[in-house]
């Protein structure tokens, strides 16, 4: 029997994460620290309430579940604070604690969710888990980044299986209205200007009902390291911009410039997708289109 | 005025850290969580009781200090089992609240103790900062390159002044006694027999005292990144031990090859200083022989 403890399970992956383990034969314990009122019910999932910031209450749970899979996606994610803020630093410690009490119970295999900002940046190739080298310019990316050193050492230590998910750009449903699909779709579909930054920079964006597909193919893979979780593909946020224009209608209320373009970014940030598409044989499900189209109409129904 | 907390205060570097700490003018708050007969008095150095393993301790120790230097040096360190002991992930978390409590007061410039063990091994080529990537192969030296590396993010956000001195091999007074030098001079000053490998391994070592002058050096200079400290010089295990035997005078005491060699160990571990030589300024006092000589007296005493 595979039993998974996921982690993260009413954020913006997680929630997607359910069905798809689910589907492939895992009992679920669903962990969140958040009411009952926003758990989805799906079949074979169990919920579990706890605070994986809590050192007692983590281990209280991994004894209780004992599983044999632990999908870690819980961090901090607040838009406009986790590149910077402290809480990052928490989260090492809670993956942590999640692994001891994982190894403890003779889990079996582990992944969890690390980040293109890990990687160094300002080259334009694409990002390759063996050829770009570490070099976290952020907070977040060095947290990140911190968690895969320690969790890789563990496991070859503790004969753990282990893989690390590396996110890029993602959107779909229940994203944070602050982020750029969100925001750009919110604002169109409500007849409001969409004032953006001149959109130039390159970025690889995945749908985040594939990333949850990604993800769940990982675990169920053997393939161990760093992994990146992306489409392979370079798309200007210039152009999914004018994607979202085009399929709500208003493309006039877009106004391209009325923002400054961030400082300190790359300007390419795509992720070399060979491992994920040919060692752990995924695919994604939907392009950018469907992709988009699908968000949108998400956005009709929960505006 | 340059006011220095210094952590590890009574460990086998810090403990020669505060005279030379004291002769270049700081105000030094030693810390330790060990009672007061294990402190040594030493003009301009305050004692201060506290386990930084327990973040209000910290948070409440360096409130009460307010340094404007920290040089962080405690770690678990007891021989045989720190390189896969999960107290590791117990001082990453102790490393972290001591630089948030430090740069939550104002503290401009903070060198901790890395390790050769951050390094991929198996090159012979002296272990280059710049050049030798960080692969840990061990627990220990993961969870501290995992603490540099939110080190390096950290202070570059929040603009203190940081370096991260690399230890490789040292030996002197205070050493625990089952570690090589330690462990030979004590049998051989006993008159009995030293059991060792066969000791082809090639190591640079460098002598406790001069490790804490360069850590010094490093704190006090304006340095910042990775810098080894060490001698830059390659020595095999077997020309050490050989010299001890011939200072003891009872070279006939030493079995080479009466114990296995360990596996999974380099077979040279030497470090570029070209860092430490050039840009900190710094230069060894003690060469292999003078080091062996003040140590083999000071186990005399001891014994």
């Amino acid at each position: 029997m595979k039993k998974v403890l996921l982690t993260g399970a009413t954020g913006f992956i997680g929630r997607h994460c359910l069905r798809a383990l689910a589907d492939r034969g895992y009992e679920v314990h669903a962990v969140s620290s958040r009411e009952a009122n926003s758990r989805e019910a799906v079949a074979n999932v169990v919920w579990r309430r706890a605070d994986v910031l809590d050192r007692a209450q983590t281990f209280a749970l991994v004894e209780s579940v004992r599983p044999t899979h632990l999908l870690h996606l819980a961090w901090y994610a607040v838009p406009g604070r986790y590149w910077t803020s402290t809480e990052n630093f928490r989260w090492v410690e809670s993956g942590l604690n999640l692994l001891q009490a994982f190894a403890g119970v003779g889990g079996r295999r582990v992944v969890a969710a690390g980040t293109c900002a890990e990687y160094e940046w300002g080259d334009d190739a694409p990002c390759s888990e063996s050829k770009t080298p570490p070099r976290p310019a952020t907070l977040y990316g060095a947290c990140k980044h911190a968690a895969h050193v320690m969790l890789e050492a563990y496991a070859a230590q503790e004969r753990l299986s282990a893989a690390w998910g590396r996110l890029f750009f993602l959107y779909g449903p229940w994203e944070h209205p602050s982020r750029l699909v969100a925001s750009v779709t919110r604002s169109l579909l409500r007849g409001e200007a969409a004032r953006c930054s001149s959109g130039r920079q390159v970025r690889d964006f995945l749908y985040a009902e594939d990333v949850a597909s990604a993800f769940v193919a990982l675990l169920d893979s053997e393939v161990e390291g760093a992994v990146n979780v992306a489409s392979g593909r370079g798309v200007t946020l210039k152009e999914v911009v004018e994607k979202v224009g085009e399929k709500v209608g208003r493309p006039d209320l877009i106004e391209f410039g009325a923002l400054p373009s961030p400082k300190g970014e790359p300007g390419v940030l795509v992720a070399d997708v060979s491992r994920l598409r040919d060692e752990v044989g995924w695919r994604p499900r939907y392009d950018l289109d469907a992709g988009l189209d699908r968000t949108i109409e998400w956005w009709r129904g929960a505006l």
